[in-house]
């Protein structure tokens, strides 16, 4: 009888990483379609017309300033649900949509729990799932991740969110977090994402990474992160893709 | 248009639990039954006959034994899977098995990643997440409750295990931490067990309560924890059972 592959636990080729954390907003889900989207309707039903691209982009980039302010410890821990609301009180006037109240807010804020995937997402998590652990490593919080999944019907291992570690990405303690939980050495994890700084994080703390192109993660209006083969360990177009790399490995 | 229930989270029934706690060693995975059986391959396997049922009990309470040592600082923090592996080299030679090498006890130890479901486990927790977030909240680590989600094919929102929180059950940082990580209050969360003592002190805590009954966690060796109809918010036969009753709440 063959020796069990990794000690019986089911994950069935040795070379490869044992597991694959992913990164979700943009590599897994398309916030900026799903969002822009819901803002077109929102405005549409209060009978403004607003530049939905541009909202959405503005409400993205101050999701990030807003982790940046809890990474720099400006602000105390806040959820990114928190963040998105207290960006959306502070875009709304800007974009001439104060007439928005509080309760329709909420509900607008609610979308960036109900993120479409993209098209490969859902059936390339599994065919990654027959041979990997996958979890998501997202700076979610975690009833949105749940909420992401079940919207999705994305089928993940576990999930790992900021608020386990009390840390946004890119902090060690979120990539090293979650390889301590899985009680995998850094070498035997992979990041996934389409972000060159989320991977180039992960490189440096000693995980594995796989680029994945999301051309289309700002719609079009501003260009995607690129990566050329020799970059990272894997470079991808889809998960489907990253899929048959590893299985060629 | 009705309003949306749960501020859209997708969970159906507001005058219940939103999120579902579930222990997983005897409620949800027959321990007893699975570990035996194992015990009873690997003594074959070396020309011993052993008392496997015999085996199995202690192996479970020093399972119990360990964590109480964690939990009263006498000793540093211990995965499961280390609890369970140490608990082995001790017992081994009182059951005359020391000739089993470290190879095996290694193999025997992931048992416990391998757990049986009841028979109703998988379809009432399909059941059961139709409504609800369904997470299990267990003592055991990450990695062993993945294969044990794995090998019975169980869907589970996500996954609370003790390394999360650095605290066993009955510990209040576990049920609080899942509660918070939820961003639930305790009373939106409903903790699922066997045990009257895992329910107790979820009580204590301000989560709702559901006992299951399970008669046979011990084989019918020892006899299993059991609960009227008026001690807990409910009292079910199974998982199934508990689903139909929430369903009729």
């Amino acid at each position: 009888m063959a020796a069990k592959p990794f000690d019986g636990r089911g994950i069935m080729t040795p070379t490869l990483p044992r597991a694959l954390l992913f990164d979700v907003f943009g590599t897994t889900v398309d916030w900026f379609g799903s969002v822009s989207r819901k803002i077109s309707e929102v405005s549409s039903s209060v009978q403004q017309s607003v530049d939905s691209a541009g909202l959405t982009l503005n409400w993205r980039r101050a999701y990030y300033s807003g982790m940046a302010k809890v990474i720099s410890g400006k602000c105390a821990w806040h959820r990114v649900d928190q963040i998105h609301r207290e960006a959306l009180d502070e875009l709304l006037p800007r974009y001439e949509l104060d007439c928005i109240d509080s309760t329709q807010r909420d509900d607008l804020n609610q979308i960036w729990h109900c993120l479409d995937p993209w098209p490969d997402s859902r059936s390339g998590l599994t065919k990654l799932r027959q041979n990997h652990y996958v979890a998501t490593l997202s700076n979610g919080n975690l009833d949105l991740l749940i909420d992401l999944a079940r919207h999705g019907n994305l089928q993940w291992d576990t999930l790992f969110c900021s608020d386990l570690f009390q840390h946004f990405k890119p902090d060690a303690e979120t990539y090293l977090g979650a390889c301590r939980l899985l009680a995998l050495q850094p070498a035997e994890v992979m990041m996934v994402a389409c972000h060159r700084g989320d991977l180039d994080a992960a490189a440096s703390y000693g995980l594995c990474t796989a680029f994945v192109t999301r051309t289309l993660e700002y719609g079009g209006h501003e260009k995607a992160d690129h990566a050329s083969a020799s970059e990272y360990d894997y470079v991808a177009t889809d998960f489907i893709d990253l899929a048959r790399q590893l299985e060629a490995a």
